[in-house]
């Protein structure tokens, strides 16, 4: 499957471009600006992910001899099709890195070219970044409720939605864990791998006890035993504990035991005992079954004697939210800021190109972003984006710009980044995040206002669009 | 992007899989059932989708020489690597038909097949069924509410959650959709395409109704016009009006017009008596913007004039549940029939190889459906699968067993169905499902039951279990 083709749009990004094509507006430069509204999860902050995924795909994408077959056959007009059939990127994308925190309202990317380009690039970049943002932001939260001691597996493959699960790996490992147990993306992602046993296992065999014998003999390094087929503590665990003698007779050492039922507080900390009674406090103790950040805050709470959480489908399909609801919206056209109105404020846009700084405190800390036009420097005052009344004057210690060239001419700018790489990014960049923007309940609000000249330039399109 | 790798998997099979090969236990007989325990949406029954998409995966999975040399990396055992080389699916598969309609605890599917290869597909199975199946059921919940003479179309893709946009497309559409916006969804499985317009194209005009001409100009047939960017009654609906007369007078017709804010149900009544009043009555209404059953519902309460219903988010994530709890589960290992055991009833399986009839009235409506061995007839009695006080006679008029052989030794027995073909499977399937099973509240909770051989291998099997 090829998903490198332009064909991955809506239809109507294709309708619009041959409109723009017939009526020869298609090589008009315009300027999008990728941004969400709301914060999942009830949280203070989104982690922005699936850059480098987009950049791969702009780099790359084209209409195959297949897909012009296709919408020759949708009826499109033919010097149109033939205009599509060297259809590549060619812009210009700024953007915030992958791995930084965001905030709603901000541009978070920007595409620059010409406006046939943008439209039929749009729905693949909405719907690679909403959805690995999502997963990220939902990883980095239970990486936060954890603690940076505990391991975090990602188990989430068989529950994902599809062939999302590939994605729903990187972003999560992205976003703080340690382990995937998807094999392929941790091929294609150079993500860790890991992986137990399954309860099919120890049903192949008539007892449990040669089940675990036969599994630690043949996967002597990093084994772990599924302890609760029969019953965890009568059963599973004893059994764990002769299996790790045998192994330390043999010069071994079990890794851990994994409870995947029953109550997780209590079963560990049972588990822990008779572990650590049988002089095996090096075994560690895995648990998963419908894990997600509130329930490890709860197990936490507990005490639980968990070393490794295995999170699954509430990770990986962004429970309880499900989609970002990031949008892609026209800012300027042929050099001209544009607007579309709405009597909701919200539901306008920012007009023009457009630049975001962020201020940090003597600390290091994030305060504060405000957006302003592209080509003015960091204000020192901004406006509430949407209760007028409000401003405030910003006080700090530094100030950086966060979006950057990515992409010129439709080329990279920077060598695609690891991995690896964004992990580090994205943990340096949460640990600039004050605490209170990171709390579940009631996170404290992050501010991000307009420079007064961005306030004007909106208020004045949108007197002249009413009056209009 | 390689997603026939047999690396799409989680990394226990791999695991599970050399201790099976290394004990030589690799090539022994088993049988995973595939079953759900929990309807999505609240609601009274899920629709089955998603087989064709896995028997296609399992016909031609293998190991590639990049995916044998990153397990090399990995580290597992070199003559099991030799084994991988030669990998391919070449089991037996049971199936219930893509479109049916399905209860929690039947099995739905059944893999027969030698234990390393029956492990190794698990993750692939569950992770495309469950997904398709969750959608398609959510589709099938708003063609219900919003009656056969809708038009219904998915726009999911910018929030789909990844590359699952594609099989959300697929899966919509045998749901009950009519229409996708996505591309190439539609390419590779034959779905109408169907798009409109966005507000960009309009921003990108000094004023909205040069947009709409242009519009109109350079797409004659399906024109459909957005309404909202500035105001929809003062300003859109009237520009729309305008440009209808004028296609009207070239000979062509405008389709309809497309609300996507504000108050659908007010704006599509002053809508429609606007157009109405100009001679439209024609012209049809579209609306989109967070729709869902429930929504949809409400409009519908309201009398709203709406007749192209546009869905997006809500239904390619499968809001409010975006997952569908279906698991794989051993019932037979080398023609033994097999258990596990829990506290919890519900959480143990059904042992041995099985079969599910289906028992309907004179009408031909579903009545009740049993789950015997899959040597036995259709019972005439059966047990609830929970509460073993209650059983029931069953009175009916037909019965046909729900099991079907659709792959043997690896290759399928039948021709693929196309996409059109599961339509028309899944509409005549849902028309015999009585309504009092459909509704969204409460729904009448449909009869699984066991017959009586089924029930006593359980119950014997655990307590030889507990007392072992």
């Amino acid at each position: 499957m090829n998903l490198n083709s332009a064909l991955y749009t809506d239809l109507y990004q294709l309708a619009m471009g041959q409109s723009y094509f017939l009526k020869e507006k298609h090589k008009v430069s315009a300027t999008f600006d990728y941004f969400f509204r709301k914060t999942p999860f009830e949280g203070g902050y989104v982690l922005f992910s699936g850059l480098e995924e987009v950049l791969d795909w702009l780099e790359t994408v084209a209409f195959s001899e297949d897909d012009i077959a296709y919408l020759t056959a949708q009826g499109f007009n033919s010097d149109y099709i033939e205009y599509l059939k060297n259809f590549k990127f060619t812009g210009h994308i700024q953007s915030m890195q992958e791995g930084e925190i965001i905030f709603p309202f901000s541009p978070i990317l920007t595409v620059t070219g010409s406006i046939i380009e943008c439209q039929i690039i749009e729905t693949f970049i909405l719907n690679a970044l909403n959805f690995q943002s999502l997963i990220a932001t939902k990883a980095s939260r239970i990486r936060y409720i954890s603690g940076e001691e505990k391991s975090l597996a990602e188990f989430g493959l068989r529950r994902a939605q599809g062939y999302a699960g590939l994605q729903a790996s990187r972003a999560s490992f992205i976003g703080g864990f340690d382990y995937t147990s998807n094999v392929l993306a941790g091929k294609l992602y150079c993500i860790p791998v890991s992986g137990t046993m399954a309860h099919a296992y120890i049903q192949s065999y008539d007892d449990e006890l040669t089940a675990f014998r036969d599994f630690a003999e043949t996967r002597p390094v990093n084994c772990v035993l599924l302890v609760d087929t029969y019953d965890t503590l009568k059963s599973g665990i004893p059994n764990a504990i002769i299996v790790a003698k045998e192994m330390e007779a043999r010069g071994e050492r079990l890794l851990g035991i994994r409870l995947d039922s029953g109550d997780l507080a209590y079963l560990s900390k049972a588990g822990r005992k008779q572990l650590d009674e049988a002089g095996l406090e090096y075994v560690k103790i895995a648990a998963s079954n419908q894990l997600d950040e509130h329930v490890i805050r709860s197990l936490k709470e507990q005490q639980a004697q968990i070393d490794i959480y295995g999170v699954g489908t509430n990770l990986v399909v962004g429970k309880e939210n499900g989609a970002l609801d990031g949008v892609y919206k026209l800012c300027s056209f042929n050099d001209t800021p544009r607007i579309k109105i709405s009597e909701n404020l919200k539901k306008m846009n920012f007009p023009g190109k457009k630049q975001v700084y962020r201020y940090m405190n003597e600390n290091g800390l994030y305060i504060a972003d405000a957006i302003t036009l592209d080509h003015l420097e960091a204000p020192k005052t901004m406006a509430h984006p949407f209760e007028t009344h409000k401003r405030m004057a910003i006080e700090y210690a530094t100030v950086k710009p966060l979006l950057h060239d990515v992409m010129i001419d439709g080329k990279r700018v920077h060598a695609k980044k690891s991995t690896a790489e964004l992990v580090q990014i994205t943990k340096d960049n949460l640990s600039k995040l004050p605490t209170e923007h990171k709390r579940f309940d009631n996170p404290h609000v992050y501010k991000v206002g307009l420079s007064p000249e961005l306030e004007a330039l909106r208020d004045q399109l949108k007197k002249e669009k009413l009056m209009s």
